[in-house]
């Protein structure tokens, strides 16, 4: 019906800390946000542990599934910091010094920075840095991969230095709010989706809340399908159900 | 060197609300710290959208990979609730009531509850009820996947009253609080992973902390080859450069 085609992503968190519930992720959870106000799609988000074989296996599955793949953490200077090899080897690739990367280095480290700083100038060989003309918050990308740090804030300002470069259509969201259990209103959600096969439904319901019971959000990229939908819906709901509607 | 074996889980979380940065997922992080508390090694969270084929597929993959797989999330009345039929659909079973839940919800909703009522009494066939004798906290497991809700307060509950069945060998933990960056002491590390290679060492920058640069952490189920490795990390490190040691 809209027509519009869709971008879609995955991010992947590399990590043991993640795993072991000593750092809790944050970065996913904001890169989700991000995309889905540019419009994009963001279908997978996988966490995984410091393993060099194991960072190939995913990026290389998810890169071929996915539109665009992101990464967080592993880049800096120590032994558990594999996401550079992980990425080359998942691409059969080697690992290079890229040389605006070096000469940032040396600028801070002198001529001979040490092999832990030098690691942080490693990139995949043919990896590109974008996002920014400056030297401070470039990413590194190779092919539809862009590397990003664990560090939440440096993570977030280096997501910020990408800018609107994947923007597309956006979505349009209504939210409705409900007084009923959602065994009360399944059949009228059923009903809508058969009416209305492309509309992104979502029903949540909310433990003891003074206002509602369930929130129902419905999105789509093309507003005015969007918008029958939500009338269709209303129209169904029995009266009283509907506490609050979101436009 | 310890000789336990480990217990290998998954973490399935199953909600466009998460993909699209609607929810934040809370519960992932709460089974990560209790499977680390109980000696269970965590290596893999996967968050996917409500689509069977993706939730079977990813399903079949993780309960072949891993020893225990835990699902989140998809399991009510409405319509984005596909967690039972991916499952189903992973193992080749059909889906069937079960009827101690289906005996459940009669008492709550009479005789004839509603097919919205009932699809809460769905399991894949094979599957049993375990974690709580009463009806107020089952949770359906089928081989080796445990079926969680996504609501976090009563996914918490579950998780609890699961207890301490997966228990094994604890992880122990040292930590050192280090003033100066990563790039001064990656060499030291480096050394003391190659004198203790089973040593599980994290290395986690902090920015603008007023006490310290890095948190290392240092962990083993084997404490004696732990205490070793925590003294050889000690004296590799240059005068100064420990603020704190927790133990």
């Amino acid at each position: 019906m809209s027509g519009a085609t869709t971008t879609r992503a995955a991010i992947i968190v590399i990590g043991n800390e993640i795993l072991s519930g000593k750092i809790t992720d944050s970065n996913s959870g904001f890169l989700a946000l991000e995309l889905r106000r540019m419009g994009v799609s963001l279908e997978r988000i996988v966490v995984i542990p410091d393993v060099v074989a194991v960072i190939a296996a995913t990026v290389r599955a998810a890169a071929a599934e996915f539109d665009l793949v992101f990464t967080s953490g592993g880049v800096g200077p120590t032994h558990d910091d594999l996401t550079i090899a992980g990425i080359a080897e998942a691409f059969g690739c080697p690992v290079v010094q890229h040389p605006r990367l070096r000469a940032a280095i040396e600028r801070v480290g002198g001529d001979n920075p040490g092999a832990a700083m030098l690691k942080m100038a490693e990139v995949p060989e043919g990896a590109e840095l974008v996002g920014d003309e400056g030297d401070i918050f470039p990413t590194v990308r190779i092919r539809n991969v862009y590397v990003l740090p664990g560090v939440p804030e440096i993570f977030e300002a280096k997501v910020r230095a990408l800018g609107e470069r994947f923007r597309s259509a956006p979505y349009h969201l209504r939210q409705i709010y409900v007084s009923a259990y959602e065994t009360a209103i399944a059949e009228h959600l059923d009903a809508t989706l058969a009416a209305f096969p492309e509309l992104l439904l979502g029903s949540y319901p909310k433990l003891s809340h003074p206002e509602y019971k369930v929130r129902l959000t419905l999105e789509s990229k093309d507003e005015s399908y969007l918008d029958r939908a939500l009338s269709d819906l209303i129209a169904r709901m029995p009266p009283g159900f509907i506490v609050r509607i979101e436009r």
